[in-house]
């Protein structure tokens, strides 16, 4: 099973007194088994995992873990800000029975992480996971820009099976791309951008977005693929505004709202991050019927 | 004992295995209390404590409790990213004796930490906290800023006394100064700019640099106090070059590599933290150095 | 003639005296007319505009004239700071013989310069220019950002042909683009992200880089033209590294030491533009040779 | 005659037509003359002066020298895009009577920029003029900042008489005004820090806040002067809002709106600057209202 395609990064359901609920998080997996997703990652930032503790990020592994076949990819979020706390989240998300883990950048110390401690800690984690380590350059989460050189040291590593980038510059996606192989694959994190990423080389992406429409985010990586770049450019345009509010303007908090509007309630985020405002709410009703509009 | 002058955020040391190192600490705050520290701020970002877990926390104040006597302020760092780990973290705090607690800004969702979020945040920490909070601005640190409406909402609730600020913006302290009161105390956490912040109205400092020279931060604190301007901008200047090393350009790392030129070894910062590259001890030796020389 | 594929920005020759060199520039144009360029842009901001005096302005312009033959498209750099003045460089660029302008935004008041107000300025500008107006948005220079919103505007108005867009964010490019029309050309600026600019829908690019390396700019328009996606992709990359240097890196001093490296001399860049350094001169070198070898 | 104390920059009125209007600017400065102010910036970034061709500008320094007696400074601004036009400017402002020039850095190409070409240029202008120079470090309105490495080289040059600062960085400030000396002064740009400025060793302010309330800046300087800190706190307190508004979050438009309100009309800002909108004229009233009463 080559590792690519579209994946989404579930959010963490929250009940009303702000605990952790897998049950919800079961009924959700359920419903996007049913579309063509190559697969899911949990405990992701989408999944709200700085706001989660050790204990309950078990849970949500185990649960998630019960839900998913194995037939789809199963990749566990495990970047902490301290080397030894990541490589103890990883060992935990492998014995839960993770395929892989998605390890974002730390960000606490931004100034001094340069690309040697980057580096550092990266070699570190995948030399103590016992499954695949993926990089994961979220800038605008962590406040750190995983740079192409500490990428070009790192892509070699056999423990090492790829990067989620959800920069948004096309530049330093590039560079990502040309360190691409069979055992190093590049993973776009940007829903409006995912087309572009695709032509460029990306084996598949990681979408907030495709949580919310599945179906066309496989589509639009198919149509990128096969060739087919009219049909492939327009249907991104279709996508543009609502990629961007779940994307990005809206956080998660958007994502969550969205969510209710296809018809699965995930709870509100967990303190100190608000729900969606009802204009952002306003403004995803619309993204979102003017897309499946376009597509009746 | 009014809430003010100069305190020093201690690093936390490790020793050789990565393990936190209390011994080390006991022995540093040993000599600490022998300037005339207004009192020091455990498990702070100079303390690395986004680095450690919680076991590691509660032994590292534990220690700081046995060493600090009551004359002096013990203040304990318990930010985290969601509302309810700091809560949890601040009545630890408490339990383990600290006499207030320093809640820096969450920063991992940054972009939707809007004020009316950080006031919430706040209000339910300074409602369950057993002893007072202090607000903490650390831009650089976190990506978020507190604005200034968000601190006039927080400083009239009677369980916050106070705010450090490490912006370095100078309009944005004023501003917070502007709602300084007896019960509500404005800290600079700039050693390059604590002249003018104590000119502008600032209670004390929480400095960096208080832990590599603590008199002379104190002496700079009663001249800017005692309207000895001519004489407190020149020790300013004198102290400009270490403090910005010490402060900003080299972080934790540039800390601990100048307490170790000042003869207290607290140990290599933990990873992914680098050391302090040979090329920063050498500034950092340069600038101590000139600096004492001066002072000879 | 449609307005679009592939056109170079010549920069203004010096001599050592820093007096404008108007035959150095007809001997250069001579040789690029050898390319299958579509077209040169005169006075762009690699012609170095804002430092040249209107006098001068006009002699660059008579000569470009009488160099450029009418199946070439010949457009004058015209932007200015106040409306008054670019509508007068308009003018006299008409009465030179240009067959459009290019029109930076203004930059000098960039926190004042709403959309509004933007609107205001091009819409004055194309009501009084004798020739057709193409926008451009080049963030890097001029601290201004042309929004979507402003293009949404001014894309139907009947002088206005297109927009050149350096900006480098491939999102609001995207947005450009859904505004094109057989009347409204859209251009990257960009060489380094040229291919995914045609394959996102430019008409074209003006691209420093075509100064350069020519024949190589016009392969990669057509390849990412007729969907050899793979054949475009890998030049790019290869392009990449001198692309970069080129056309963000060095800027105009790096343009001018590469067309020495490929033996076109045009002088030094005018005060206080610095020549490229040595360094600069060296990565250069070693970029230019890179690529010509992948070529050979 | 010392070189300090608080200049204002004054703006530059346009008629109905967008034409210069000297009669307008000769009453304006009868008016100023009334009060205890140092001398006039004419030409300055205030003056639009980006926006004003060479006999315009000719005319305005005219007019301002009839106006401004032979007691107070007249300084006019001469910064240009190139060293050429640059020394040019200053030797026309300097025969028609100017007694310094205030030379922005250029901004064009910012990122060529570097120290060692800005010590070039300023030392060639330097050269060159015939009436001493001031630097002048705006960051916000050219996007380039002049270094203290660079202001440490020119500050000894003997027809280089001070500095203007308007980036608002109180370190940069702090550095700059370590070069301070009899033939050296350092001016704050920035209204709402000018009491800092000035403890910290500021020789006057050329304030766009003094156009509005003359008076009170230069109350402002002599309690910053004479040690009087309490009262010069609270004065400084009181000036805030306005001194935001009119110094940077309106900008020139602000400037002239705010100037209209206490009597004294101006005429609108030239294209493309737009006039101060409805909200922007209503906050300045505010202010405006909110400190006159406070000194009633």
């Amino acid at each position: 099973m080559e590792l690519g395609g579209v994946l989404a990064p579930v959010p963490t359901p929250f009940d009303e007194a702000d605990r952790v609920d897998t049950r919800r998080l079961a009924a959700a997996l359920a419903r996007w088994l049913e579309h063509p997703l190559a697969g899911f990652v949990v405990l992701g930032s989408t999944g709200e995992a700085p706001l989660l503790d050790d204990e309950e990020s078990v849970r949500v592994l185990a649960a998630a873990r019960e839900a998913i076949p194995p037939t789809r990819w199963f990749i566990a979020g495990t970047g902490r800000e301290s080397t030894r706390a990541t490589i103890r989240a990883s060992r935990r998300a492998a014995a839960a029975g993770a395929d892989a883990v998605l390890v974002r950048t730390p960000g606490a110390f931004k100034e001094q992480l340069t690309s040697d401690a980057l580096v550092g800690h990266y070699t570190a984690v995948a030399d103590a996971s016992p499954v695949p380590v993926l990089l994961y350059n979220f800038p605008r989460l962590t406040g750190v820009t995983l740079q192409e050189e500490a990428v070009a040291r790192l892509a070699p590593h056999p423990n090492i099976a790829g990067i989620k980038d959800s920069s948004g510059e096309i530049l330093l996606f590039t560079d990502f791309v040309s360190y691409a192989s069979d055992t190093f694959s590049v993973f776009s994190g940007s829903g409006s951008t995912f087309f572009t990423a695709v032509c460029l080389g990306a084996a598949g992406g990681i979408l907030a977005l495709a949580c919310v429409v599945p179906d066309a985010c496989v589509r639009l990586f198919e149509l990128a693929r096969s060739g087919r770049h009219e049909e492939g450019r327009a249907l991104q345009q279709e996508l543009l505004e609502l990629a961007r509010l779940v994307g990005s303007v809206y956080g998660v908090p958007g994502v969550k709202a969205a969510l209710r509007l296809v018809g699965l309630d995930l709870g509100r985020p967990r303190r100190p991050l608000p729900p969606a405002s009802a204009e952002a709410v306003d403004r995803l009703r619309v993204a979102l019927a003017a897309f499946q509009e376009a597509h009746a």
